[in-house]
């Protein structure tokens, strides 16, 4: 049996000073030696020709002039780029369905070597011990996993809507205080309570503040930066357009420039760079991040296309890397560990293209991926995941008997408060229907584009279900659901009759958490999510595989918007209009409206 | 009795995001708004027209447009540059022969608002408890003032010179536990010693890097840099050239450019600042920095003097005052906290004219200089300083009875290894005299161009007196003597008679500490360093007064080269040749020679 290979398999720096000097000083055998290489400097921001670096213990020993070593234990770079690991400062690691020991296997291919996750879904359905397993999981995974603890857990409150997490400022004190790589507070979601003062917020800002750990934000809103950066936010990835990046950056927030695939809303970089390449702000903080990724996108989508996409836009290939891994680290007080190519550091590299394509990638020193495939010594780690505990495989608890998902068919006319889905399916619009009653409800759906949505509780704390309907989704057949239902991940279901609802969340029930697709009382796609309800087990290409195929039976469905903005469908913190388990609620107002009212 | 004025005065954010939200939401009063100013982004190293900045319990709530606050409380800014206060990372009080409190001052009226000060002098003298009673002035300074711990005490061992500390790896980390602004371990000078794998060097930086704390160093010579990189430090303020300096920048350290006045070896920044302007290196690693300074050179060349050098040889004006502010706090973690116009952050802040001069400045909200003199508010914190226990004011303690001084005259020829003095006063050349003895001292010293030389230990510990001869030191009559011999802090004493060099001596035992020029039994010139024999307890104008007075007597009296230089005579780090209270030593070969030798 191989050894670990985990963030623990290199001991601290303290402990390695004496043996790294050793090799520098060439005193002592280096491990291995990567010659005959390209340098990129994210210190400098150049790329220096002819170098090696000598590595022992895992460690960068010395960056050297190429050929300086004599020795046997050397990788020829074949004159391709020698860079630092990747540093991804926000994502969440639940959405893309995947544990943090298989999260890992994509990311190495990418180059990313380190991740900042904010584990705040998990947390929204297990609470405290759901942050605590998925760290237990990121201390086994090949990957460097920090934390940044969620913060905003529930994301409104029980008046609204029923989580199984309740985050309190005291619990998130607790995570700081058990847990080291617990570097941040984590997306402060409820911008508007913190700018307003909300006691609860700053408590939690507070909690953060007050242990010297940084805050991570989440803003829309230029009026809202002020309030929000005198909070003691010191970073975003909610950057929309260069205007408001401009102002988070002279309001002294890190810019953290999210990427993704171009169709969808979460690529802001284009826009959000302007702050850099319009209007010429130097770009030492500002970094580059992925947030969230579907699993079948992990691996054209990683932190490295995001870095590329930078370059796209005008930024030198050299300072784009280092916003993909210096200035994260940095950001985060890790840039004496990781972020560069510096005596001392992890020895977490990447073989580049003249195009930033990764070729091959080490891991504290040991080489994990070589021509885009895990090496045996990464597949013998990613044999071994982490296996959460069994509670957390026992979350989806259903109102037993499963109330009707369907309401009555009013006997009159009267108006719908209906949700209009809308492309690319982040902000949902209130299309007030006037509704006259058909035959039955099969007719009146057809007749107004209007298919039904519930939202279940699924937590096993009060069994609520709410009714309500979707226009313009688009479904031409049977039922979709989800147990990924954000934030508070309650069942979402939308459907065209009773039957076939009901046997799409009795699917989910029966595998404890999952999407899936049904048609004419059969199940036609179901990606398994049993581990809270929010994800797999398995490796990642699994998962991803299994995603693709949900979605080629999602859109074959009919369904307007793609399933992770179907999931968003109950998030009661985006306009205009959600439902909860408790009910139909405006944004704006945050306040419930009736399904039906008098024409 | 006003409230007193300190680090302490402005609470920790995290007690005040509520406030500042309020504030910078419009829903409460700031308690200053400075308006009508350009701003200095240390963030995007721009200059903002047409700003205005509020404040509130001492920290900066926002930066809005000017005329946004309609309010009394406002301060017109009359268009100047607003900029954050700066922030010194690498500096020795004791340089200064002043307190803590007393720098405050100077500090300043130069728009320096935080140091990082490493106390290594006091150490050298005192042991821990100088260190910590430095630590209890900087507490009640006007500024902000962190620690970086001391590391290197004694600069060699005691087979070479006796000195009064002994900072071993275990006080280290006592120091880094009982004092939160203890943010990094100090310069390690042994540079040899940690790229050779010295046990001792290696387990104090184990005390600091296990502790989280970043690493200080000192280095001379590219060879060196791989295996001290490798040892975990990660900034240096020693790069005298451009090679070097990118050599470690490479290495991953970050560059604190020294810039002292240009007539010393310590002006350093105008060579090493190639990395940048010639090499094309980044400079966003790069820091500016002021290490010693003579009393009486303070003002003239603080820190802001620094960053307008930076300015001269080519870095943009916001660049440049980022390298002395944003820069420093992010290489120490701080940039939360200052550094920039940030909310959140402390209002420390500086009003400067286009060259970049200060004009006034807030300490944590509060105007303590104006027109380039403090404030009454300021005045009033400098009124009461500080007091040092007794114990630091009983450190010169010589053998009684004062042994002489002065070695017998050698009955015939023979061959002396004197110590050349060379300018600028730095190293110092072994001269090996074929001396003839005249009919006596006096006319031998004269006949060869020599001059005495004694180091006194004065800590009370063996009274060991060693005597040495100066070649070409140029002293005219009388004697010099100084108990500021680095780094042991021994006294040190040239003289071309007994007589006048006892009462050199003599007068400093008398007055506790201090360096004086007499000349025909008479005492000329003196300044009294009474706290641990390095430092005034006066006010810096005082002090700064006395040095000149000190400065016109040593020229004078015809000293080849500086008394600071003088200072270094016994620093048996340096090549070529020293003294201590042990003998004469042989730099590069760490061993004792004799004063005669056979010819």
């Amino acid at each position: 049996m191989t050894a670990p290979l985990n963030r623990f398999s290199v001991e601290p720096l303290a402990r390695m000073t004496r043996r790294l000097a050793d090799v520098a000083g060439g005193r002592a055998e280096p491990d291995l030696v990567i010659t005959n290489a390209r340098a990129l400097s994210t210190y400098s921001e150049r790329i220096l020709p002819d170098r090696e670096i000598w590595i022992a213990g895992g460690r960068i020993a010395a960056l050297k002039a190429a050929g300086t070593y004599k020795g046997p234990n050397s990788y020829d770079a074949q004159g391709l780029i020698l860079a630092p690991g990747l540093v991804d400062p926000h994502l969440h690691i639940e959405s893309s369905m995947v544990t943090a020991c298989a999260y890992a296997e994509a990311a190495l291919v990418n180059g990313t070597t380190t991740i900042v996750c904010d584990s705040h879904e998990i947390g929204n359905v297990l609470d405290a011990d759901g942050v605590a397993w998925m760290l237990e999981d990121a201390r086994e995974a090949p990957l460097s996993i920090y934390l940044s603890v969620p913060s905003t857990v529930p994301a409104t409150g029980p008046a609204i809507e029923t989580a199984g997490g309740d985050l309190t400022p005291e619990k998130i004190a607790a995570l700081f205080d058990a847990w080291p790589e617990a570097i941040a507070l984590g997306e402060k979601m409820d911008f508007v309570a913190v700018a307003e003062g909300d006691p609860r917020a700053h408590a939690i800002l507070a909690a953060a503040l007050e242990r010297g750990r940084p805050v991570s934000g989440h803003i829309y809103g230029r009026d809202f930066v002020a309030p929000y950066a005198a909070s003691g936010v010191t970073d975003t990835h909610e950057a929309v357009d260069a205007e408001i990046a401009d102002d988070l950056l002279e309001a002294g927030l890190w810019i953290f420039l999210r990427g993704g695939p171009p169709t969808t809303p979460w690529h802001s970089l284009p826009k959000a760079i302007g702050t850099v390449t319009d209007y010429g702000a130097a770009w030492k903080r500002v970094c580059a991040c992925t947030d969230d990724r579907d699993a079948d996108d992990l691996l054209a989508y990683g932190l490295d296309w995001v870095v590329r996409e930078a370059v796209r836009l005008g930024i030198p290939k050299p300072a784009a890397w280092a916003m993909g891994s210096l200035h994260p680290a940095t950001r985060f007080g890790l840039d004496g560990e990781i972020g560069g190519l510096g005596g001392g550091r992890r020895a977490d590299l990447v073989l580049l293209d003249d195009e930033l394509v990764p070729q091959a990638t080490w891991y504290g020193g040991e080489l994990v991926v070589e021509g885009r495939a895990p090496t045996p010594r990464l597949e013998a780690a990613l044999a071994r995941p982490y296996r959460y505990p069994e509670p957390a495989y026992r979350t989806v608890r259903l109102p037993v008997p499963l109330p009707g998902l369907v309401p009555p068919l009013p006997a009159g006319p009267c108006t719908v408060n209906a949700i209009r889905t809308v492309l690319p399916g982040i902000e949902l619009a209130h299309a007030q229907v006037p509704l006259v009653p058909g035959a039955d409800w099969a007719e009146t759906l057809r007749s107004h584009d209007l298919c039904h949505v519930a939202v279940i509780e699924r937590h096993g704390l009060n069994g609520n279900v709410a009714h309500g309907l979707l226009s313009a989704f688009g479904l031409r057949r049977g039922a979709v659901a989800s147990s990924v239902g954000h934030d508070a991940h309650n069942i979402v279901v939308a459907g065209l009759n009773e039957a076939d609802m009901r046997l799409a969340v009795e699917t989910i029930a029966e595998v404890q958490g999952g999407v899936c697709v049904v048609a004419d009382g059969a199940v036609v796609a179901l990606v398994e999510l049993p581990v809270a309800g929010l994800i797999s087990d398995r490796r990642v290409g699994a998962v991803a595989e299994s995603v693709r195929a949900l979605k080629a039976a999602w859109t074959e469905a009919g369904c307007a918007i793609p399933y992770m903005g179907f999931n968003l469908i109950p998030l009661s913190v985006i306009p205009q209009i959600r439902i909860t388990d408790k009910g139909i609620v405006r944004v704006p107002e945050m306040s419930q409206v009736p399904l039906f009212e008098p024409a």
